[in-house]
């Protein structure tokens, strides 16, 4: 793995958006607009949390127990890509990028504990 | 700007969860349990979607037109760090971080546009 | 509109659980499963969300000036019925329905203003 | 229980929006402007879901095994009820209502099934 896997990305997303809706799914969900995007943000954040709540729970109990664990781990990671994978295809909208939400969190990391709680401008 | 942010926030949110609540942010959050950090992840999801439609009608009205664009996309960028800074602090709680979701991402990235859709475990 | 619209919906949505996946569209959402229902959910919460924001911002800019606002406001109207739907469904999977929440909404009624807020198990 | 609880209550809050915020949460909610309303939905849709999880996964295991399902299933309805109680917040700022809603429901109630999925705007 890259050290620049999300800056290029994000990049890669970018190019795509204006591109041919039958050969990439970034181009598809871009030529629906804004509100299909987030859409996707709003679902994935729900599969996220189902994930995780699962995960917490001992898997979905479709697994054996040997493999749940493993399995309810790996699913919330795919969920966690699919809702970073989304926010940067609304970011990519707006000509922004994980650059930008990088450099944010970087800005914020000198500032600890409950200090950065407060630094930030809305809870 | 590179990922190696993103891993380092994420091993320090790691070694944060048990630190001292009055401290910490993250330690504060965690000692409430993993429902008080999902609940975070949906109320910045939230967060984040308003900002989207703000930035995509202009602005939200409260400063001037100059100001308002910049100011909305840094709104946006703002609400995808603390969606992100979130997940990260759930995915901890699981012995999970940035590095994961990285490689996840990267896992996928050979397999591009329609095929990359019909390549992951859900839509 | 009758008073009870509610109730009978929500008995129809129980009723039609376990029927024919391609005659219902509840038989077809119950029968993949609750988290199929709960990304509904999810999603309906984000279009509702979305909805608010295009109506408080004077419409979608897809219409006239002159029906904007009812538009939008037919738009808040019709996430909200979806939401709810939805809520039901998720509720019917326990066998509660809408008598329950309503039940519920009736209970904190005599509490008012702040009082109601401390009331509630959680912020 | 009836329907009319929902449009009363729908009344009450249309009522109470410019009130003291002091003395009412919908006053103190309606204060802080529409992205306060709308968080709160995010957060109380990630509530409901997380509930709807537990109770899936038999309660959130802090109550006795004779207690747990009651536990849980109180808990689902509450947080519907909460989801349902800021939607209402919502409508009330556009002065839409639970009436609004209601009749949206009943209008789609004629219509059933598959065809039914098919009526609405979106999916």
């Amino acid at each position: 793995m890259s050290d620049e896997t999300l800056t290029r990305l994000s990049e890669t997303i970018r190019s795509r958006l204006n591109g041919d809706p039958n050969a990439s799914y970034v181009a598809k969900l871009h030529a629906k607009g804004e509100d299909a995007a987030l859409k996707k943000v709003g679902e994935e954040c729900a599969e996220f949390i189902m994930a995780a709540k699962d995960a917490s729970h001992g898997g979905d109990a479709k697994h054996s127990v040997t493999e749940t664990q493993r399995v309810a781990e790996a699913k919330l990671v795919a969920e966690a890509a699919d809702l970073w994978f989304h926010t940067l295809v609304v970011l990519a909208r707006h000509n922004l990028g994980a650059g930008d939400v990088i450099a944010e969190l970087a800005r914020r990391e000198g500032v600890s504990g409950i200090d950065e709680k407060a630094s930030r401008a809305k809870s």
